[in-house]
C-alpha cells in the first residue's frame, strides 16, 4: 500500500487549519490504522515527502514511526548513485530511518546497488520493467535480450553474492513481460506497481509473478488513498484495500 | 565545484560543538566565498545533506541561498520517477529550492525528464555516460551502438521539444566515450565529474567535450573541499580550486 499524500487530494475534514506536513502526517496515520490488518507493507514515494522540505522530511520520519512492526517498510527513493554517496543514500534509508526494503534505479550498475545490499536483513529492489509509457525508451534496447531482462538476470547474481537480499521492480500493467521476468528470475522478490489507479489486473498480475519459490509485493496507492474525499475517506479506503486484498488472494 | 560535505572530513575547526547540519552550512560558507570567483556553478549532491534528515534539508536549503546569483545552481539528486512523483521532484528542487539545473536518472525513459524540462530556463542534466567503475553493467547493453550513445542521440530530440534545456552527465574518466557523446550530441550542455579525485585528466577532459556550440561543466568536490584538514582548509581551497581553473582554460 502506497503512502504517497498529495496535499491537493488530502480530504478537507483532515486537520485543514495546520501545516501541509502535520496534514501529511493525520492523513497518513489515519490511513495506516484503517488498514494494517489487510496490508503486508508500506511503500513510501520520497517525492510527497521532499516537496515540503524539512518539514516533509520530519513527516515522513514521523510516518516511518507509525508503521507497525508487521510490515514491510519500504522508501521508493529510486535513488541511484556512486561510491560514498551511494552510501550515503543507504545509510539515510536503512540506518537512519531503518526501512526495511528501498527501491534503487540502476544506470549505472552494480555500484548504485551494492552499498544497499550491504545492509542484512534488507531488501533493495532495482528497477527492471517499470509501469510508465515511456519505458521502452530504453528498457527495450539489446539484443538477443532487452535491457530489462539481462538486468533481471544480473540481478540474481547480486541477490547470490551480497548480503542483503535484491529484488525487482517489475510493473503490473504488462503482464507478459512480467512473466519473462519471472521466468530468469524464480526466486527474487518482486515489488510490483500498477495495479490500481494505473490499471494493472490483480488476478493475472498474480498468475504471471507469484510463485512459492517468488514472493511479490502489488503495491497500490491513489485508488485506496483517494477512494473518497470527504470525512468517509477512512472507510472508503479500508473498503478498497479489502478489495484488492481479496482480489490479490486468488491461489 | 561539488559540495559534499562529509562530516568525517570537515576540519575539526568548524564550528566543533555545534550540531552537524550546522557545521557543514559554516563549511559550505567558507568554501563558497574562497571559491566563488573562480567556479562557474556550485553542484550540491542530496546524499550528503538528506543523510542528517530534516536538519539536513534546512541545510540544503541555506547552502542553496548562500550561492551568489552569477553561479549555476544544481542539484546532484539523480532522481528518476514518473507522473505526479517526477513533477513533485522538479518542483522541489526547481520551485521550491530555486535550483537553475538537476541532474536526473534516465532508466524509465522520457517520463523522467519531462516534468523537469518543463520547467523554462533550467537545464536538465541525464545521466548518459557515468565515470564509475560499474558504468559498463547497462550503458553498454544495445548494438550497433550502446545505450548510452542511443541516449544521448534522443536527448538532442528531447531538447529541441522540450520547453527547459536537456544537457548530459559523462564522466571524464573515459575520454574516448566522452568525445563519442559529444560528436553525437554537439549541442548539448555536459555536466562532467571525474575530474580531481576520481583522476580525469582537465586538458583531455575539454579538448574532447568542448565546443563553441556545446557548452561544459567540468566538476571538482574532493580534491578542493578535502585540499587541507587542518583551520588552512578555506586558502588550500582555493588554491586547489585555481589550479583546476587555469588547468582548464586550454583554449
Amino acid at each position: 500500500m502506497g503512502l504517497d499524500p498529495d496535499p491537493k487530494r488530502i480530504p478537507d475534514s483532515v486537520l485543514p487549519d495546520l501545516p501541509v506536513a502535520d496534514r501529511i502526517v493525520a492523513f497518513n496515520k489515519a490511513i495506516i490504522s484503517a488498514t494494517a490488518d489487510l496490508a503486508c507493507a508500506y511503500k513510501l514515494n520520497l517525492a510527497f515527502y521532499e516537496l515540503h522540505g524539512a518539514a516533509g522530511w520530519e513527516a515522513l520520519r514521523q510516518t516511518r514511526e507509525e508503521l507497525p512492526e508487521h510490515v514491510v517498510a519500504i522508501a521508493d527513493a529510486k535513488r541511484g548513485d556512486i561510491g560514498n554517496t551511494a552510501r550515503f543514500y543507504a545509510e539515510t534509508f536503512y540506518g537512519e530511518l531503518s526501512f526495511d526494503a528501498c527501491t534503487v534505479s540502476p544506470y549505472m550498475g552494480l555500484d548504485s546497488v551494492a552499498p544497499f545490499a550491504a545492509f542484512p536483513g534488507r531488501c533493495t529492489f532495482v528497477l527492471c520493467r517499470t509501469s510508465n509509457a515511456t519505458a521502452d525508451d530504453f528498457q527495450l534496447v539489446g539484443t538477443p535480450e532487452p535491457l530489462y531482462i539481462q538486468l533481471a538476470r544480473r540481478a540474481n547474481d547480486w541477490n547470490d553474492q551480497l548480503t542483503g537480499s535484491v529484488g525487482l521492480v517489475v510493473g503490473a500493467t504488462r503482464v507478459d513481460d512480467l512473466a519473462a521476468v519471472r521466468a530468469v528470475s524464480p526466486r527474487l522478490p518482486f515489488l510490483v506497481p500498477g495495479v490500481g489507479a494505473q490499471g494493472g489486473d490483480p488476478k493475472s498480475t498474480v498468475a504471471a509473478a507469484h510463485t512459492e519459490t517468488g514472493p511479490i509485493l502489488v503495491n497500490s496507492s491513489r485508488s485506496i488513498l483517494y477512494a473518497a474525499s470527504g470525512p468517509n475517506f477512512v472507510e472508503a479506503a479500508r473498503e478498497e484495500a479489502h478489495r484488492l486484498a481479496l482480489a490479490l488472494a486468488v491461489r
